[in-house]
């Protein structure tokens, strides 16, 4: 029966025996995160091999013959720009090769837009009003760099086929101000939604008002999925913005933070000729390039895309498990009860969760008063506000699936006991 | 005898045998370069070491037990910091560690002072001038950066104690549109100049008319000694700065480029904790961390600045007899002829000679067509304008000792002939 539909007398009576076992939890003493997509340190084992795979004895040169312990190379070498390129589904031209974070990268399209403009259009300093979309839920750290540049960040309703396509159209193709939308087209984060093939060509066939619009696709988890069998797809977006004749605009990001080590590993930038010369042309007086050893390290450790898959899938070993664990407990516990929504993806980090209307504060920090840390809610949308106060991002990557398991006991328990809470207040106060 | 005092005849003589020996140089098919502070491949060679010191074994842990695979320590690891600071001649709580590049710390300086302004003060983009003062001859990447963000750039002559310190404090303390000054303070690039006592004392006492005046303090050569028994010495700038009151005009660089692999190695800033805190909460931003597998191996592989030291004294064992190759030559070639001065650096990566007024681009110019390249003439001057078309920048580290004997045999020979057009042109015309 739905809570909703249930009389007060039956909600005081399940709440006192659901304060009763909180109570209890919390006794427990736990200590769990489940804040942030963080890999397990059995999930680094993974790639420990990579350690080893250069040493003194090998030839430190590249495909090309480059020596990868002096400067030089500032795009990165051929084979690491090949592997980048198969991660996205794009071809190696397409790409440059960064240090070890594409967060980085994106900072710094960013920050390079707003001192010095793209491709010649004013500098985004220079005009008085910027707006970028946030296809929301999404990643707070897209939105934590417009917010320090003072970007205006306008939130867009996603679905299962992405963000809604109506509104990104009307603004972008209206409204000269919006320069960007910050997208993360598989197993998104939070949600782990895909964009379909038609959101992805809609994207493609945009007619921005502005010039220097450009959408920021955060390719971060492109092979990371969770099953051998049921696995998502995403179009190129680099060639279908090619074919809808906008080849400029759009910059892709990927890195492989959560395929090899985070922090230690490659990022890349994929982005059309005109683009990339103009790039180049600033990360020349940037950086004397970056780090071409760790480049080799990965290339020689993964060898190509299928190295990659194989390698992805022992991960999916690790974080299926987890993810599992949780979705049972929602599933038996949460099922049919009306209460919150769920997603099961089939790849990423995070599952997302949808509890009733203005109660997922309340939910995270009684999860929180019980020892189970969670992203803190609102992160999920910009300026970390949630106007339905209802989205929580779970990410169960870290804790092993029995402390997952111990951690969704408690989650929803306390989805419970606040829903609870808020239905006595709303309908019978 | 100078070449100015000799007859018209005397030169034409002169200059015909000259040419003579140059027509012979051209036909050797020389193909050698000197214009980039690059180390050889057997220097490189020094550091090999490192690729071993860590692997799938070891444990991957810093001393404070973060482990190094993971996101996390967005500052780096104690022991990097350490480390650095040890290198910088500074103490680890005024370091943070960045990636590969100092440049690239550089770059991100001016940067976010172009974009956020420093310390509340109103970011450089909003204002209508601003100026850096260039110590020249200089480094070519720093006025890039300058150039890059439409900033002023002021050349200060350099002394072998450094820049013009009644210029600079003239400039500093009544031009408030003065923002920065860029330092090589130790070996600099190209004169290998360091600082005097009084030089570090006179920047740490600055009165600048500017709140957000910095100095831009690139140690990038701070333990690049040539000689055991003959080392400069240089004040901490970051304790002058402290003792003199002025804790946060100094934003102090460091790199192992030049000390384990160009573009492999680690990075670090140290500046006052006012200014640490500013950095930091951009830094969490624009990144999620740093290489700290990267700098593990470095803090294993070097230990202390007692194996630092000892590391580069293979490192000078490489780089003397180039220096001394060159060295030689211009002795034994020019000295007396009045036609170029030069230095002898007990450290860093270069020797700067000053040709006669009107020289520098013809000689350059004339190495190339025989097959040696320079670095390009007034590439040490900002905007690449060196006024009295002199100064070269000699750049020995990367061909061998032999090579750089022939390519020194060049280009004296060539800065005879190009004088002795440059005397026969203006005095004999």
């Amino acid at each position: 029966m739905q809570y909703s539909e249930m009389s007060k007398e039956d909600l005081l009576a399940l709440k006192q025996e659901l304060d009763a076992q909180y109570a209890e939890a919390k006794g427990k003493g736990l200590k769990l995160d489940m804040s942030r997509g963080k890999p397990s340190a059995m999930q680094l084992d993974v790639s420990l091999g990579l350690m080893d795979v250069i040493n003194s004895s090998s030839r430190l040169a590249a495909s090309d013959g480059t020596d990868c312990r002096n400067y030089g190379m500032l795009e990165g070498i051929p084979e690491a720009k090949k592997l980048m390129a198969d991660i996205m589904g794009t071809t190696p031209e397409h790409v440059i090769i960064y240090g070890n974070s594409s967060l980085n990268i994106m900072y710094d399209q960013v920050s390079r837009a707003y001192s010095h403009g793209i491709l010649g259009n004013t500098p985004w300093c220079r005009l008085d009003k910027i707006k970028f979309l946030c296809p929301v839920p999404g990643y707070d750290r897209h939105f934590a760099i417009t917010e320090y540049f003072g970007i205006e960040m306008i939130p867009v309703p996603m679905s299962q086929d992405g963000p809604d396509m109506d509104i990104v159209e009307q603004y972008v193709n209206q409204d000269e101000s919006v320069k960007g939308i910050w997208c993360v087209p598989k197993y998104s984060n939070p949600q782990g939604f895909t964009y379909s093939d038609e959101t992805v060509r809609r994207f493609a066939a945009l007619k921005p008002a502005a010039k220097d619009f450009r959408i920021f696709w955060d390719n971060a988890y492109a092979i990371h999925h969770l099953y051998d069998d049921r696995q998502d797809e995403i179009l190129d977006i680099i060639s279908e913005c090619e074919k809808a004749g906008n080849p400029d605009i759009v910059f892709e990001f990927a890195s492989t933070s959560k395929i090899s080590f985070p922090g230690s590993g490659i990022a890349a930038l994929a982005a059309s000729a005109a683009n990339l010369d103009e790039i180049r042309r600033q990360l020349t007086l940037q950086t004397i390039g970056h780090d071409k050893l760790n480049q080799l390290r990965h290339v020689r450790y993964f060898q190509d895309i299928n190295g990659l898959k194989i390698h992805m899938k022992k991960h999916a070993q690790q974080m299926r498990p987890k993810f599992e664990a949780v979705l049972n407990v929602l599933d038996k516990e949460l099922s049919g009860l009306g209460i919150g929504s769920w997603n099961a993806p089939r790849g990423g980090y995070f599952i997302s969760f949808d509890a009733m209307e203005g109660c997922a504060k309340a939910i995270v920090a009684k999860c929180k008063e019980a020892g189970v840390t969670l992203t803190k809610a609102g992160a999920t949308f910009p300026y970390g506000n949630d106007p339905k106060d209802s989205n929580i991002r779970i990410a169960p990557s870290f804790p092993t699936p029995e402390e997952m398991a111990q951690a969704s006991d408690l989650f929803v328990l306390c989805v419970k006991l606040v829903s609870i809470e808020k239905i006595l207040e709303t309908k019978y106060a």
